[in-house]
């Protein structure tokens, strides 16, 4: 006789914030991606271009945790115009012992949201100056909103811009968070001036071309680009790459094939093989980070399975301990399909 | 507001058997893998070693199909020592036109079993003579009897041998079967004996050494092997594939890779490029399958995403027509993880 818990995005939403938690728990799964025999398959993708969809599978064992996550994001972009919303999809939590199905989490999207954002706190409290005071945002979405609140856990964040392509939707946000977070927060109309004397920019879009420009970058400046998870993404102008000290990865597999790196090499300003660090590493102290109060450092985010393991555990554990969801028996029946 | 259908095992045993349906859904899977632009990326594989466990994961999209499958596998091999199945698992059910989860199936495998034993079913109706009459099974565990089983749907078989490594199984089995099917199954010591004379021959063990040798084979004789799904497995002899004419693969780039052809090509026998023909294209007519009444034809398969998505729509489907199951509610709120 077995049990699955049944957690919905409700559930889910009462029990796991983006909260120190959740950002300690992104960041040990990035040390144990970098010291333990973590086991990563390769993201599994489909894609039904005939509406407009594509879904991405990841998974990650992590040594030492007892479970591990597969998470399915389905991305269907004609959803908006059906009244739903692009990205929604689920994770299952699996005995890492047994294989049985522990937990699934019908998050919609929800708990890829918070590891999201908390691997960008991970990033800032790891990369970016600890005086950081003023935050670039570039794009105006969900992730602009979380990766702003995130590093406000890490950093003495005391003002922000925020630029779009989309002005007035820039306005709204930085409007909303201001209110929010009790600090100045303003909507920037040129992306330039928005990164011009920011201490942290994080760039939060799905932009397949750059909407960073190297020249602009300035001794000191941290920057997180999170917006690029596919070929075809993006954000941060090539030459960047060149000037940051560390270049950081989540996953230097990864990022040669998704994330800013990946244009640097099609451009022919890095070599493929060149060995960048990784964060986990850099958590760890194996490879130092930042070296000075003047260096720029980049950290490139694809998203990776350890930190839907990571989540999902959290996620799993803060559950049972709430009484949360609803158990379902699943009997496995020794008999047979006739 | 949307809605998940939740499925336990004991509701997909009540409404999904292996029957004529069932074979028929997963001959159309197959036949619309050879004629339509059907999505089925490689299978996602996760291995644990230090838990003897290992996690595969399938899924495909089929073109005028409304849903997709995404199935997870795992397999974990202390699991009977604990007193637990090794294999479990549950299949999640996409709209294509969406991506949102529409039903999830927690059927510890059931479906795959089905599925599995639906396209040993498709094999026969394909490739044996029609007037096959003797099966012999190799191996003895759950596909064993199921595949006996699918065979009774589509050739008139009146009598069974089984042979296995272990003897007492094969006769627990050969008895057990010949109560059920009302024809008499036996059980036999030797693998060769086993063959000798049979219709259709099915292997149906995790091998990783041929049991079937190809000097056995006589004129006339289908063989199916269905037993290998990973790099490692090995139950045909790879002179064998030589012999038949034709040799079929349910998916060619899964066969050069995990299936019966892999040693057959590893051995130097046959080049890695050759052009055999698989299952859907011999059901849809675009291939000639057997040509006469001495021909070898040979099946080799590793289970594909596209029997998976067939018979989780097919169950999705029953499963509303007989109001079974248990819908949660799962809102997609607009709210942010704050």
């Amino acid at each position: 006789m077995a049990r699955v818990l049944v957690l919905t995005e409700t559930d889910l939403r009462r029990i796991v914030q983006l909260d120190a938690d959740a950002v300690d728990c992104v960041e040990q799964a990035f040390a144990a991606l970098a010291t333990k025999a973590v086991e990563m398959p390769p993201i599994m993708r489909l894609d039904i271009p005939v509406h407009r969809g594509e879904v991405d599978v990841k998974t990650a064992y992590v040594p030492d945790l007892d479970s591990f996550a597969i998470k399915v994001s389905p991305g269907f972009f004609n959803n908006p115009s059906l009244g739903l919303p692009s990205t929604n999809g689920l994770m299952m939590l699996l005995s890492a012992h047994t294989g049985l199905v522990e937990a699934l989490l019908l998050d919609n999207g929800y708990l890829t949201d918070v590891r999201t954002a908390a691997a960008g706190a991970v990033a800032a409290r790891n990369l970016a100056r600890p005086d950081a005071r003023i935050a670039a945002i570039l794009g105006a979405g969900m992730q602009a909103r979380l990766q702003l609140r995130a590093l406000t856990l890490v950093r003495p964040i005391e003002a922000a811009r925020i630029w779009a392509r989309d002005a007035d939707k820039a306005k709204q946000v930085a409007a909303e968070l201001t209110a929010e977070l009790g600090f100045p927060v303003s909507a920037e109309a040129d992306a330039e001036r928005a990164c011009r004397g920011a201490d942290i920019i994080v760039t939060t879009t799905p932009s397949d071309r750059p909407i960073l420009d190297a020249s602009w970058l300035e001794p000191g400046q941290h920057v997180t680009a999170m917006g690029s998870d596919a070929e075809h993404k993006n954000e941060v102008d090539p030459a960047a790459i060149l000037r940051a000290a560390p270049y950081v990865a989540d996953s230097l597999k990864q990022t040669r094939r998704l994330g800013e790196l990946h244009y640097a090499i099609a451009a022919g300003l890095v070599r493929e093989d060149v060995a960048f660090p990784e964060l986990g590493a850099i958590i760890c102290g194996q490879v130092a980070g930042r070296q000075s109060n003047q260096a720029i450092t980049l950290c490139d985010l694809t998203g990776t399975g350890v930190q839907d393991t990571a989540i999902a555990t959290l996620a799993h554990r803060r559950a049972i301990a709430a009484g949360a969801g609803q158990a379902i028996e699943t009997t496995k029946a020794s008999g047979d399909p006739a």
